[in-house]
């Protein structure tokens, strides 16, 4: 396996404590990147000829652990913006599975390194089986972009925590383009709507700077937090992998064992688990699943549990009696409300593990790239 | 909602300790039932005209908790022997999401009790886009089964205890007649290997008695593992939804929290909270994938994790130096090893819960069907 060029690169906290803070604070700058990078603010700038959604059946995302849930929050806009059938899959199990690809399939591969074992040997399976290779990359020159018939780089800059913060953000990024042009592509929006979706990209930046700034009072609320054994997410339709995230986050810093939930499974299992020694963190902006979440929250409570609100003003306006904690977010529009509520997610865990003291940019029994099966 | 005359039935505990325990022993029996019901033994007679899987592009499975494990297990199945692509979701995702349906798909809801809302939902959305609706439920007169072009039957009699065991197992015998019958009709096998498959079904029974047998030594080694706060499962392919459920049935009666993951994640995350007190159940038979399912098992020993390894007696062999508990459970076709290996997980699940003294059969929070949002 290669050496990675880029992960040589000489890099320095720039005055923040660990490297995960920095990377997590250089957000709105390499989102900013991304967005330039990928459309001009009206219409997406990859080009026509490198891509066709509307020849593709069918999106098959591969990917491992962090990657793997930035596919399945995409699997939610492709599907909704461009009706375009998609396929997640952990790179491990796809590979060894051997499913069927049809030959009109776009089968698109995510990984920060662009060196993870499984990945590679998962694009390497549907190579000669669907029309097209597309990869999402940190690492331009990486064997996955290589291997790939068009590699789309995530112009993150070097991550160095172990944890990926930014890498995931513009992983999402990319991908939003890629569903926006996918949803021109096969007709499903006008040019119109096109600039109005880029516009709610452009202002991430801003509304995650916003989310930075309620680091005090997540500092605060993580305190009993880290005294917790373990620790529920719970997030609906794009906030569902959003949960899982959330909680990989957790695991991984603060050795805490955290598991995401999608909340409609609450009842058909995980309820037990809840008491008053597990928190449960719902991840649930004001939109049209709100409600739902809202009741099974409910429940939570009414068996002692404590919940941790991540809301907008709205939604704590509307659901924020009887909570534990209450993170009043500022309001997005729902269809890319994943990648701003991926802020708290990473800053929970961040300050949880400080609090734990654990060293937050070498966890223990990780490694940065899974270069080995 | 109508009241589902099959449950008030009069049931006994038959001698046993709890329902759970009878339900789980009811296993041959009813599995049994099962197969003769779907095949003659040579073929599946599920009647040709009822289900046409030649003409199905795709098929889409929805399901809640269990029945979703179950649909997972089944993926393996129908992808593999017949190469019909899936689509497997959570129901409350699915009804939600909204996602594109093929005139050309099946579309497959599993519930035990056929009367689970959210699944109920799913198949209502499904409903108009679908080639067809079918379903697989134990209660023949619910809605779920009513609402269906062709309803399955699993044919496990009343199910008490609240943790599925006996239904889950029924399910997959169901599943696995509708795989062997697409792998048919879709060319992709012959009558000697449809009659060899469910050669392989018939043998289940009596290689599930002898799983059972295993019971005190299962008994003696949950002793220390009712003492853990955290429990993960680990599997690849289609042991991945069994370390799922595993996981699943430990949590619901347990109150441990426990995950299941795919062996080949492992390295992405949950990992770092492998330590002393955290047990690591294996479910590896010896197949295809046992040895990268080992070297996953020797990272953990590695980082001082105690693995519990069920595997066959060869797997034991290979693998079982350093082990931290070493189940052999008896030498089954890979193919249908999932449906053996339900057993050890729902006891190792059972006897956790007595060690911990927990009320096995009505666990806290939850309800036996859900039939509310």
């Amino acid at each position: 396996m290669r050496t990675i060029s880029g992960q040589s690169v000489a890099v320095d906290k720039a005055g923040h404590r660990h490297f995960m803070l920095k990377e997590i604070y250089e957000q709105p700058t390499v989102l900013s990147d991304c967005l330039r990078h990928y459309s001009d603010g009206t219409a997406v700038t990859i080009r026509e000829g490198e891509l066709d959604f509307a020849q593709t059946d069918r999106l098959i995302l591969v990917a491992c652990g962090t990657a793997h849930y930035a596919c399945l929050v995409a699997k939610y806009w492709f599907e909704q913006l461009a009706g375009l059938p998609c396929d997640v899959d952990i790179a491990s199990e796809f590979r060894y599975r051997e499913p069927p690809v049809s030959d009109r399939a776009t089968a698109l591969f995510v990984s920060q390194s662009g060196e993870t074992a499984d990945t590679l040997a998962a694009l390497r399976y549907a190579r000669d089986k669907a029309a097209r290779i597309v990869s999402v990359v940190n690492v331009p020159e990486s064997s996955i972009a290589r291997d790939s018939d068009l590699a789309l780089p995530i112009l993150a800059g070097v991550e160095v925590g172990v944890a990926s913060t930014k890498a995931f953000m513009n992983q999402l990024g990319a991908l939003a383009h890629l569903a926006i042009l996918a949803a021109r592509q096969r007709g499903r929006i006008d040019s119109a709507r096109e600039a109005e979706l880029l516009g709610t990209l452009r202002s991430l930046p801003g509304l995650i700077n916003q989310a930075l700034a309620l680091e005090p009072q997540i500092e605060a609320q993580t305190r009993r937090l880290a005294e917790a054994q373990s620790v529920l997410f719970l997030g609906r339709g794009a906030m569902f992998p959003m949960a899982l995230e959330g909680a990989l986050k957790l695991k991984e810093i603060s050795y805490i064992h955290a598991e995401g939930y999608a909340s409609g499974e609450l009842k058909h299992g995980p309820i037990a688990l809840v008491d008053k020694s597990v928190p449960v963190v719902v991840l649930a902006p004001r939109d049209g699943l709100f409600d739902k979440t809202v009741s099974n929250m409910q429940e939570v409570m009414a068996r002692e549990g404590r919940v941790w609100l991540v809301t907008d003003a709205e939604g704590g306006r509307l659901a924020g009696d009887g909570v534990w904690h209450r993170l009043v977010m500022p309001t997005v529009d729902p269809v890319f409300a994943p990648m701003l509520y991926a802020v708290p997610a990473q800053l929970i865990a961040y300050h949880t593990a400080l609090h734990k003291g654990t060293d937050v940019d070498q966890p223990r029994n990780l490694a940065k790239s899974v270069t080995v099966e």
